[in-house]
């Protein structure tokens, strides 16, 4: 099983840091292919740079899924792109966000999620919202910028424990999920130090993919998610779409 | 008073069409400038659609700006990149199905809007479960394509006239609002046959569009709709985001 | 056009100040028409007030239409009588709170409404969530009665700009709609002292009348809003209602 | 224990039918006093009935609770008045709809509300929403006029027994609540016809009076039913309001 | 009539107290017949004592009702098998949450319930939210064990205390709901203490039980509540079941 | 890895069913062990048989966990005890009807349960809601009961294919979930022959099962699913609970 892990933050240590992470849960036949995009932001924070990631994103996942993958990932938690994707795509394709919400909901009842830039803290409860998880999920947000987390100087990780001690207390938070691709080192040691589980996208991410291949599930083709309609894309290169 | 009315459906008929159904209602003092978009998909018809719409849409909507626009009109009833053209811009940005939606609720208390395209139903929905309106609002699709609606032989108008028909029956419907930007010189008509008020999504964000700008009012700076953090955009062209 | 702005609050002076900030915004070929309603408590704060305003109003309404108004706006933040004056009149009839949420929505993706009187709260909480807006808009109330809005002396002014300033800082608020008609002489200077979006009820009441009246939009007559169904009214003056 | 039941439809054929289904259960330590609003629609059929009917309707609350009354109870489904009506006096005050809804939700899952005129159709699905129950309640309108069913020549019985058989096959119904004070006297024939619980307004209203005289709890006086502001009413007779 | 109140907290001192509430506002013909369940744990705190609290529960319900019961009462807040019970019995089956909700929403619009143990919080917001009042109910837990309230020297009514007036403070709550069985002594003097209406489910459970059996309202046996289907119970006592 | 299999339906040929739907579908290293429990109903449809097969569904997920299982299943698409698995167990414990749903929303927009005897149709809504679903899952029953699944000639499938028809036509499903343990042999050939997804709630648990296990999460034992409080259990075996 061919599993595509596409960073449309087109930032490389990011990419890196989360094949690390996905290769540390994938199941043993399973092989992570982590690709950066070659187009869009070096981050993305907010709904302008999730727009502009987009393109680029369907552009890796066409070549991805032409190059035999069997499952795709969105390497975002803004879970940007995530349904012109699987309208797109023959192959499931997976959130980070959506796979992580799914997982914590298993395992807790009270939940909280820690994002990055202020930015993104209303995205996020957008998604929330849509993944029908108002009621039990929160948002928090460091207000630390994505790209600090790649500095191990930056105060990025202690602004981060700070608003997981104050979700413990004020959320009565029983679990914790972080709410940035760019966490996705962190989860076990915050798990070991606050003693809730502590939920990363991509590995979440990682085992929905072996899921939804091993049961021979992909993206319902009726509805919603039905194949593009041809038609002319002005201003594309040749061939990428349509 | 200067509005940019631009179409991401990259179909200059459609565009004129738009552009006539904005100049009907605009005040004397308001001028409409209608703009095809140069990058996007021909028509808009779903997730994928949409989402490659939308960097096309905002390199018009910045060159709008720059040029001395007052206020900005999308051009599509998904709302396609309603959030990041917000997030983007200095001036207030208007969609078409926001826009339809705020003033059906002003005149009735059950509303339907019918689109076109069956894979614009439920992200239609989802647009209407956004907005706080799913306890009075339906959707329903003719399931004709976009461009029919450029046809004057094909059946897409009389499919929509069944629809609106069919709602007014099943979904006790009190207004229709028309659910495809290519509908927009239907309105009039459809409101004399049916006797119910019939909304077209483009006359009413004129309205909004100079509301807004006559009261002063531009998109909140703080929080969700901030202007994005600055940082490098890999793989567009220079300048023209970032 | 002519817009009637019918207060159901029976103070004159909240009559003017309310007039005077719908003619600053109102199109150069709309007439405001402002009215006491001379029946009905002085100032409308909960429940009780709000129902005993509603005949007078409805009384000024009828009046208003007869002698040829193309609209109505009800001048009370509550939107107290709106949807009796809906079925009622054959001309559109706008509401303070909808129609500022309505604008606010457009410019902002979390809100906060400060009202006046603590009995207003949960009325105001009330339309919000009728309004499908409960997920993003707070309200909070500054303990003041209404009419300390009239008198200069009072600390109603320095209890709103605390509860804004609150807002921004507790609810995460991006823009702050101002809860009583009593208020709408504040937007703009609170708008430049605050620095975000400030939406006054009268304002927008204008605008969307104004845009209504444009489209040939009016109530539909299908279903909740029907003309009343011919009856006795037993103790209202001959003529007056039925 | 005294309970008014004061009907705002001042139709006095309606108050007897009422009265005696109130006085039917109630307990033989509870004196039911009847009476028949003098202002109002000679019955209420949507928004504008009911916006009339209100200040009748509190003239002979206030009347009733200086005369002694334990509680009173508003006797219209719409439960048109009943935030005032609490707000204004220091007992209890019982709405049809809220009490039957109460306790149908004792006794099944699924429910649907059978209502008369089509006007009454959307308001009635409005207080469905406010008690919180759009998830299990249905509404269905007659399309007979409230009056109808003092006419035992009219097809008001025959079309609501159709209703009821509809519900029970397309709404999964498994009780019905009788959406109309006017059918008060139906309840238990209904019930034995269709083998599901029946349930009325009146009678249901009278025992939640009598659980809540009995357990010394009365409306809240703190928050949005505190006791009203004193203030002039222009316009109303003297003494009688403020 | 004969009310069969039945705690499935197998703890003898507790039922003597709720007995005593019950009693205490039962109407003059109606007996309370009080059962501790021999089944089952010595209090219920949380998912899991709840869970093995039903069996002995509809043990003695069974009985209960082959014995003449015309209603019973569960004794827990938590409304422990309320729904397995309505399915089980003939009779009308009443449970302490829903009991005070439904008269609770009679009385204020914002109420907190205020609970004991912290396993609990949770479990009783999940039926506030399935009461349909997630929008009006808040709920608080005390931290401390049900069974500490029937020790006069523990903490715990110092702790209810606290957390009401917090309640009334933070919440804005204009009523209070006593969210344990064990509370169902101190409703009358913390509404004398608090000035707010304090109601406690034992008691409006009483009132529901009457007004259903009055009224001759019974569990519908159509859809969700139907008599369980005949099959075989493996383990259970023999006749016990089934 | 070693997973318990636990069906509370005490029928042992639906037990094998599921075994073989399970041990499809494990990864090569994971073991399958199921169990019938000793102590319950034959089957469960509806809200009484759900409860009395909770207790012995717990006595076998205690002895599971003490044997060495690394997460458990409950073999019952409605979700029974699973709050109390969770927070007696300290490994993960799986539902099918939450497994299911959470893999089907990574595959389509729209989504039908389809489920067997009518009394599960409300309690499976329920969960629904409870999952946060409501706005994009429908439920259909086919009316047969569960064990008519156990016997080939029975007109038990072709029902269930009757209603997939159905759901795909009238509610506009993408994917269908099968709503009973006993159906977990007929996903794949359902799949082949409507051309949608078709999710099994046993093959979705048991990777849900590995997913969590290999990320290392278990229950959080902060809060709601807190190991429950030692105390005494009245009438069950010895050392079984508490």
């Amino acid at each position: 099983m061919r599993i595509a892990l596409i960073n449309p933050n087109t930032t490389a240590s990011m990419t890196r840091k989360m094949a690390s992470a996905a290769v540390a849960v994938a199941a043993p036949s399973s092989e992570i292919v982590a690709i950066t995009a070659a187009t869009g932001p070096a981050s993305i924070e907010g709904y302008y740079d999730e727009a502009l990631a987009v393109p680029g994103l369907l552009a890796e996942l066409r070549k991805s899924e032409a190059a035999g993958a069997d499952a795709a990932i969105i390497g975002c938690f803004d879970d940007t792109g995530l349904d012109a994707a699987r309208a797109m795509a023959g192959i499931p394709v997976l959130g980070l966000c959506e796979s992580a919400l799914s997982l914590a909901s298993l395992v807790a009842k009270r939940i909280t999620i820690v994002t990055t830039d202020l930015r993104a803290r209303v995205p996020v409860e957008e998604l929330v919202g849509r993944y029908g998880m108002a009621g039990k999920v929160r948002v928090r947000a460091t207000g630390s910028p994505v790209l600090a987390l790649e500095d191990p100087r930056s105060p990025a990780v202690s602004r981060l424990k700070a608003e997981i001690a104050l979700a413990l207390e004020a959320d009565h938070a029983e679990a914790i999920v972080l709410g940035c691709a760019g966490m996705a080192d962190l989860a076990q040691s915050l798990l070991q130090e606050f003693g809730v589980p502590v939920i990363d996208g991509v590995g979440a991410a990682v085992k929905q993919a072996e899921a939804l291949v091993t049961l021979r599930l992909t993206t319902s083709k009726r509805g919603a998610y039905s194949f593009p309609a041809p038609k002319a894309f002005r201003g594309y290169p040749a061939g990428q779409h349509g």
